[in-house]
């Protein structure tokens, strides 16, 4: 049968999620793997919906496997979480119909980016947050991120997943379907939520490194709005730390995945 | 000058705060007075408010010590910061009386102690929670803090620090100013608040593990507080880990530390 799990992790010590050749680095896909061979004593490949950088953690992120159907799904969760490391598990499962595939069938994504804004060290929450210590204006951030919305070539921001796989040249086009920015002032943590039916590779990264500038005012809305119609990658703004990055969500139509209760 | 500092700390790579003799763990008080020291060139003690145990975190830590006056008090933070490791932190400072003590001139203390009520695990939040599957009660639990609340001869749950020094025993009796237990029960966090004018060592963990037993009802109210009357740690309930525990502030009488701004 096929499943569908639905997998939490700390990226903290993995190399990314992507299985890479050489094996050395280890990876959530390999970790993944190996989980699922240790139960089924069978060879498996581990597809997943986002191929999440090093040192970037999900909270939503989506696989899929065939497996043997003699344990049933949530035996398969419970089975896999009992040999998974502390830091990567199973939160939901779901048995999918053969044609379902966690990357191809899957109608959008969702990254948060947390920013700890504070001008001093906080070991409690920097695990999870990026700390920036000149204070924020998260109206106008809120407004840049409206820019986004729609369809847009977002090469200035990244670039296609393909590209390196190939070398060729692929369309760096996605439709934005949601982008904001909130903070919550007097905790300082501030929030990037993006949705997107794709993401190009290091999107999210170099475009909150970029709108940071906005919320310091050294760059105004309109300048922003500038460097995504350029299509230029050679604009301010660095890329933000993997430590802030998150993949909170992969929805898929609903028919097609139906998740185990809580 | 005598400076009070406010440290945040992750105290999972931390053999707790205090000082060990032989030297060869890592403790939050030996990273503190090894950074002092490095930017005074001087021997210096630092003596904190709460001595929390192994693998205990806290946000709201104080500690104080003797320095020289070449620098102003938030120069001495951001120096502090820039020599600290990456989990332990200043987050205020304040430039306190000769008289002040970081522990006995403290009014209370207060801890928090965060529960995941979760069937699955969640690497990105076990960190600073401990875990349990079957479903809590809240609103029992809350009732059960209750019974602790005002003056109490605490032997049930914990020993005097000072016995472990001495040999001898000490007094148990602690006022309990406030207790509760909260939860979000859509997100599975539980919250347990404690503010005292002291605590016990082993203290709040073990009154959680104790607690767990009646919001999972296994233990009613009553029998809660009997265990409490009957100052005898001969009772079910196991002390939970230490992962979940916060040191969340520390208070003072007003006048006394005038913290710097945020």
């Amino acid at each position: 049968m096929k499943l569908a799990l639905l997998v939490e992790y700390d990226g903290t010590h993995y190399h990314g999620f992507q299985r890479q050749a050489p094996e050395h680095e280890p990876t959530v896909q390999g970790v993944l793997e190996g989980a699922v061979e240790r139960i089924s004593q069978k060879h498996t490949s581990v597809i997943g919906a986002g191929r999440t950088d090093s040192g970037v953690h999900a909270s939503g992120q989506v696989v899929h496997c065939q497996v043997e159907s003699r344990l049933k799904p949530e035996d398969w969760q419970r089975a896999l979480n009992a040999v998974l490391p502390a830091d990567i598990a199973v939160r939901r499962v779901a048995q999918v119909a053969d044609d379902f595939h966690a990357r191809y069938s899957a109608l959008a994504r969702s990254y948060r980016y947390t920013v700890l804004n504070d001008r001093w060290p906080s070991p409690l929450r920097e695990r999870y947050m990026y700390r920036v210590g000149q204070p924020l204006d998260v109206g106008a951030l809120h407004q840049a991120c409206a820019v986004l919305l729609g369809e847009h070539d977002f090469r200035a921001f990244g670039r296609s997943p393909r590209d390196s796989q190939s070398g060729e040249q692929h369309s760096c086009v996605r439709l934005m379907l949601a982008a904001g920015c909130w903070g919550n002032e007097g905790a300082g943590v501030v929030s990037f939520d993006f949705t997107a039916n794709g993401f190009l590779t290091g999107m999210v990264r170099r475009l909150v490194g970029t709108l940071l500038l906005v919320g310091w005012g050294h760059l105004d809305v309109d300048g922003f709005a500038q460097i995504l119609a350029s299509r230029n990658e050679a604009h301010p703004g660095a890329s933000v730390p993997a430590c802030g990055l998150c993949l909170t969500q992969v929805s898929y139509p609903p028919e097609m995945v139906i998740w185990s209760e809580a």
